[in-house]
């Protein structure tokens, strides 16, 4: 018996914004890039959005989307491979804090546990 | 000329997770009742989940839900004048530490701001 994973599969997740890069980061993602785009389109990720809060003094950054591929770790590979996304990332990575658990993987997003999701 | 609102909006929010109610809160949402998901969709609310995640040893609850009405007021009004979902809330409710801004409002959940989304 085949268990298919339930389609789409939604990633949520958390990292911090540094302040003085705020406008910087928030600009960029108000024009993103259109390789960018094309790269999370081929990375079978959709509905992709990312919003700001402040919560006690610190910026904080949550992503949320959804993965409609087959391959997560393959398809997140081809997207990390891709030189636009790269030089996205040289320009959105000093943006952001890390939480210590993302930053002891060498990773800039934590991972967060959804709790909820209407059927 | 009308101007229509972009289908669907998009709402993201947080809120605090009180950690002696974290285990309660979660198992909750693990098996909501029916009443409560049947108001959340007359409300028109659609793909809702809520994550969590510790934040500097704070644990935080991120909400994303899309809105597919007309009378966002109007709905989430319905919603909040429907008895089992204030059933629902009077449990909820003290598992969460609303964030400042929303403590000030009397609400539970802070509004963040969506700076990204794919098209």
């Amino acid at each position: 018996m085949n268990n298919p994973v339930p389609k789409p599969q939604r990633f949520h997740s958390v990292t911090g914004l540094r302040p003085e890069k705020a406008d910087y980061y928030i600009g960029l993602h108000a024009a993103p890039w259109p390789g960018v785009i094309r790269a999370i389109e081929r990375a079978k990720i959709r509905n992709y959005s990312i919003a700001v809060k402040e919560i006690e003094g610190r910026l904080c950054l949550f992503s949320y989307f959804e993965y409609v591929g087959e391959d997560f770790e393959g398809d997140m590979k081809q997207m990390a491979d891709d030189p636009e996304t790269q030089r996205w990332w040289r320009e959105t990575d000093p943006c952001q804090i890390p939480l210590p658990d993302a930053a002891a993987r060498g990773t800039i997003w934590a991972d967060a546990s959804e709790v909820f999701h209407t059927p």
